[in-house]
């Protein structure tokens, strides 16, 4: 489906011989429908790129390109018969060009993902190449850009070539100048973690409010006090919205964004060990960088455009990827009330020598194998595909805060968990166990035990991994993510793909579209998840920022379905209150999507609400399509899926701090036909703080033509579910 | 055979209250033979040792202990009950000490090696263990002396306890105070290379020579011009040698030497990534810190303190591990009349993607199947039992100098060689492959290829594998002598015992006596080896020293037997030279000890000196016993051996600088019994540069009441094989 439709000018230059004064015009390109124009020049040897949605401009002229290390200043010409020129400002990858080549490729075709929110996606760019030569080098690179029509993707591309082979990244220089002092939802760029809630400012005000604001913990490696991270959303004064991410980090390092004057964003590369961005071996291709583009919030929801800008699916048999909802050994934890650890017999952990046989348990240990038949049943009984269980194996007694290196062997079971019992138990009722990999950051340990942990668990059946990266990264001074980093996490997405098993990372790099190439990133957290409910409580309107945000890149293991508010009644010692209504938490299962969706209160939490819970029991993974009926980024959302291969639809509406009255169109009911609604509602009376648990569950006829309007508390949301009336 | 005879003071602090005021004496512990007595004392808060030989110092009082990251300052007391106790100086674990046990422990026994230079060793000491405690952080240490009549052998102890389980070494403080400005015989101190020739000066002169003397290359890393490495070889002024090493070096970092002023050297232990030591987690031990004294140079020879400090044999069924005589395609490459590499068609490689099977060969290639042919017919026509063959594997065409990670596979070889047809052509001669892994350095590449590398090794029946580090290593910022990389080798090591596969490791932290717990360690490198001599040639006398210094540790694959001196002959571009006579080459397979030993030239010049080569073909690998018959370092070295179960022996004179006449007396022969001696002698006008080829050789019938006076040139040597006469 690939073309090429015309060249402009592809200029070679002859023999590299003198110096070449190419004549050249702005290039540009347009998007399918024409409401895209991206336009492309060198100005004085830098390439300028700026993007303008129907005449307004959306990104001003910003200039492309890297530093490279050990290439500043001014270069002489390599002696090819070139003596008489004269030496040249040449600053690494970022000056110095002239324009060589500018080719046109029109794309138009439809994928279908092995899951996903949709069941076939339209992938439609017109893609402008444009070549770019540093004559004083002898060298060039090129820049793709595609652009479609709900936004612009572009990479650098270092073809192989004599005078570009390695190269050592000092920074890219990538600009996004905005348009304006507009409005931004943004999280605070860093280098190590994406746990944080949003803030909703002005442009002008990120460096004050993170100035004033000290969110550091062991966990973050902050950098600029105007950095963000990426996906990072915006809303012009002219009412546009815009989010800029990247697809297809592969091989390089995690872009942020860094605030410079005039409200021009840099990227700004997370720094391997030595200080540098990335090691370079053409040929190669940076991620894309993604400027989505749309004229309401809803539009960002539907781009399909980082997915699209990854590569198809490179695992040739999929037929074992399969979405779960499962229940877990994990919330006991979180809050307090069990432990990961199983004895405090020992001052510290020797893996393969410390003797857990003889210790005396302390009695707080989740993962008990009678605890973990508990849970089997509980999933059993409703359905649930899987069971997770963190703290199973040994080494949690010390696993954090030692810089150690051999935390886990990732193996070995806790002397009260019966592994070949519970595989055995757990496959008599039909559920199957979800492993978890804690690495505690020592990423060396984890690659040797990589794949005889993979054995293990294909041993004893298990189909996914729950992998965890908390704490600094051993070698030390490595960050999560770098382009070292990065690597690892495709080291481990690779080869679980070869043993047929589903990842889900914890405290890995964001992801960017890969689950299109790897369906088996079956989901990452990345983001601040429901454990902050039990960390002190989360902001109200948290998910009404992840679907814009986060969510842009891939699925998040968000774990919701938290049904008892106060945490107090499950830890003593806790204070902490899980700031939603119950249907709040009930509404994500639909506007968060992921392939994998925990129920992660306890069993006896969800027995207590048995009739709410219903909605748990009954939303499904899988998806054939997605309506976007509502979306206000920071104050609700409200977001249709019908189900997959059945006619049933679920609606999920998430609301932030103000009450309010969800509009529910059910127009996208196919027409002439009578539904069922079951309806989970906040009470009016609801609210996240004072009355959490007060919900309606009503039941009622609809059509195609029905307009619900549904109360939605302070934190709350509402919940429904429609299939064809009976 | 360990007892416990007496306990001089074991005082347990009663409930760490109070200031304890403890009284001790000075404490001392005496060989078995009385020759060497160690002293201990606490001073002022800090651990104090030296060491008399016969009434004369050898160590003068020298302090011990470590800094610690983050300990360092008056420390405030925990608050335990002991509020009333003021702050107190105490930094990291270097003083604030009182002594609050000593034990002495006597251990007589003999053990067997799987291969060494004897059949049975003796290890015999008198131990003193010290209880150190801090009162002020209710912790406490032991500091573990071990006398033996050829040395002491010293360790920390860090036992596991509430106060102590992780710490950062921030750098040991072990000090070794020297009888004065005693003769060195050292090498520079370097995190990343021993590939240097040894300086014999005073101590007073290291600095100077030093600082005029530029040895830096791409893989030195000096830290001081004051530093050395071990094992250093001293002559004290009275006439004694010492030589200072380490042994067990497991888990922790490579200890160098600086000297401070006063002629105090103090131990540098090579840094981490962080520039820190160390990270320890106890139970832990530091390795052992040796301090070899002979009353003669052969005594340093003799001693077997660095393998008795090591633990016994781990390895259960030691069958596979067996000593090796190789030939190998190693020296046309090295000598560049070759290439390791295949093709000159791409500007860099990508292993799995650059497709070898399109490219031009550039016809230099020195492992083709054909070449590789070759040297196995050489090696099963003279009796080696194996053929090195390195460059087999796809990559080498820019393995070096780009910190590029995905260096080689380990698995792929180039079209050229054939491993499946090489693997049956040298079984049906009853010849073993030697495997080849250049990791350039990559590590986690390595560790990531690594059971599939040795998989393949097991399918192809290699026996044994070269390892290689060369390059800067990565992580960047890593050296080769890290705790880290120290791990790395220990990893591989052990994964290789798992496989029954032999290690011989170039590049990698020299050896400390590791080969008696894991004998699989067939090998290291670890210094300067032949190839210098096709690097420019190595100083006539290097050899005399390595047996000194280098091998206190175990075997080096020093890789002798070069017999044509003109490399230009072998590589037109080349004007190096080997700096010895034949005669010399010869007598370096029993001088310098080792169980894997090649004959390194081409197959070619053998055959040239047929008559010579026969000694080659001759000396085994495998021993008996040893006698030490001439030691002067730096000058000469004559040492006689005896072939495993068999009634044959070998003796190597290897000669420095100066002609002179070796005297060597047969009086280990057995008695009343006529031998057959023949003498492989340089010729009167032999002469490392001029006139290397010049030899004789003579048969001469010998008793063990004959005295051979035997003419070695400069940079000569002579090599004698005895067998009784039939």
């Amino acid at each position: 489906m690939k073309k090429c439709i015309f060249t402009l000018c592809l200029f070679l230059l002859p023999l590299w011989g003198g110096r070449v004064g190419l004549l050249y015009s702005i290039e540009k390109v347009e998007s399918p429908s024409l409401n895209l124009t991206a336009y492309f020049d060198v100005q004085e040897g830098r390439p300028v790129y700026w993007l303008l949605h129907k005449g307004d401009t959306v990104i001003r002229p910003s200039h492309l390109g890297l530093t490279i290390r050990g290439e500043k200043g001014r270069t002489d010409f390599n002696d090819f018969g070139t003596k008489e020129r004269p030496t040249e400002e040449v600053n690494g990858l970022l000056s110095g060009f002239v324009m060589t080549g500018s080719e046109r490729f029109i794309h138009d075709s439809w994928w279908e993902p092995v899951w996903g929110e949709e069941r076939r996606i339209h992938d439609s760019y017109h893609e402008m190449l444009i070549t770019l030569t540093q004559p004083a080098k002898e060298r060039y690179i090129q820049i793709q850009f595609r652009l479609y029509d709900d936004g612009l993707g572009f990479r650098y591309i270092f073809p192989q070539q004599k005078n570009l082979n390695y190269f050592v990244i000092e920074e890219e220089q990538t600009e996004f100048a905005m348009p304006g002092d507009i409005t931004a939802y943004w999280i605070p760029g860093d280098y190590d973690t994406q746990e944080y809630e949003y803030t909703r400012s002005k442009l002008s005000e990120i460096r004050a409010i993170q100035e004033n604001t000290n969110k550091a913990n062991l966990s973050t490696t902050t950098f600029s006090t105007s950095g963000v991270q990426t996906p990072v959303l915006f809303k012009t004064n002219n009412g546009l919205w815009m989010n800029i991410h990247e697809a297809a980090l592969v091989n390089y390092s995690c872009m942020h964004l860094n605030l410079e004057d005039n409200h021009v964003f840099t990227s700004h590369l997370t720094p391997d060990i030595d200080g540098t961005k990335g090691h370079i071996q053409t040929s190669a291709t940076s991620p894309w960088r993604v400027i989505m583009v749309g004229e309401t919030a809803k539009d960002i929801l539907a781009s399909r455009i980082v997915l699209n800008l990854n590569e198809p699916c490179k695992i040739e048999d999929t037929s074992w990827i399969k979405p779960m909802k499962y229940v877990g050994v994990w919330w006991e934890m979180i809050a307090g009330m069990r432990d990961w650890s199983y004895t405090w017999d020992f001052p510290s952990i020797h893996i393969g020598v410390t003797d857990y046989s003889k210790a005396k348990p302390h009695g707080r240990h989740g993962a008990t194998t009678e605890n973990v038949k508990r849970y089997i049943d509980f999933a059993a009984k409703y359905g649930f595909d899987g069971v997770l269980v963190e703290g199973w194996n040994i080494g949690w007694e010390d696993w954090f805060g030692n810089e150690k290196d051999f935390v886990y062997d990732f193996v070995t079971p806790y002397p009260d968990f019966d592994v070949e019992g519970i595989h055995d138990y757990a496959k008599s009722k039909g559920v199957k166990m979800i492993m978890h990999h804690e690495t505690s950051g020592a990423i060396r340990n984890y690659e040797r035990w990589l794949d005889t942990a993979y054995q293990f668990m294909r041993k004893y059946e298990y189909p996914a991994v729950k992998s965890g990266y908390v704490g600094n990264i051993l070698p030390i001074g490595e960050h999560h993510y770098s382009q070292f980093m990065n690597n690892h996490y495709q080291y481990c997405l690779e080869k679980a793909a070869k043993y047929h098993l589903m990842v889900n990372a914890h405290e890995a790099v964001r992801p960017t579209g890969l689950c299109r190439t790897w369906p088996n990133l079956i989901g990452n957290e990345s983001a601040q998840g429901t454990e902050y409910q039990a960390f002190g409580g989360s902001v109200p309107n948290h998910t009404t920022m992840l679907p814009f945000t986060r969510l842009i890149g891939g699925p998040m293991d968000y774990t919701p379905g938290i049904f008892e508010n106060d945490i107090h009644k499950l830890n003593p010692n806790s204070h902490s209150w899980c700031n939603t209504t119950l249907c709040n938490q009930l509404s994500l299962y639909v506007t968060l999507y992921s392939p994998l969706q925990m129920a992660a209160d306890l069993p006896e939490n969800y027995e207590r609400f048995r009739d709410a819970f219903q909605f748990i029991v009954d939303v499904p993974v899988e998806w054939d399509t997605v309506y976007y009926l509502e979306a206000e980024p920071y104050e609700y959302v409200t977001i249709a899926r019908k189900q997959k291969d059945k006619n049933a639809w679920f609606i999920g509406s998430t609301n932030g701090y103000d009450p309010r009255t969800a509009m529910i169109d059910l127009s996208f009911l196919p027409a002439g036909q009578k539904y069922t609604a079951t309806i989970y509602a906040d009470a009016k009376d609801a609210h996240y703080r004072n009355n959490p648990q007060a919900y309606t569950i009503t039941t009622k006829t609809v059509t195609s033509k029905s307009k619900l309007r549904l109360f939605t508390a302070a934190g709350g949301g509402c919940a429904i579910k429609i299939v064809p009336k009976q």
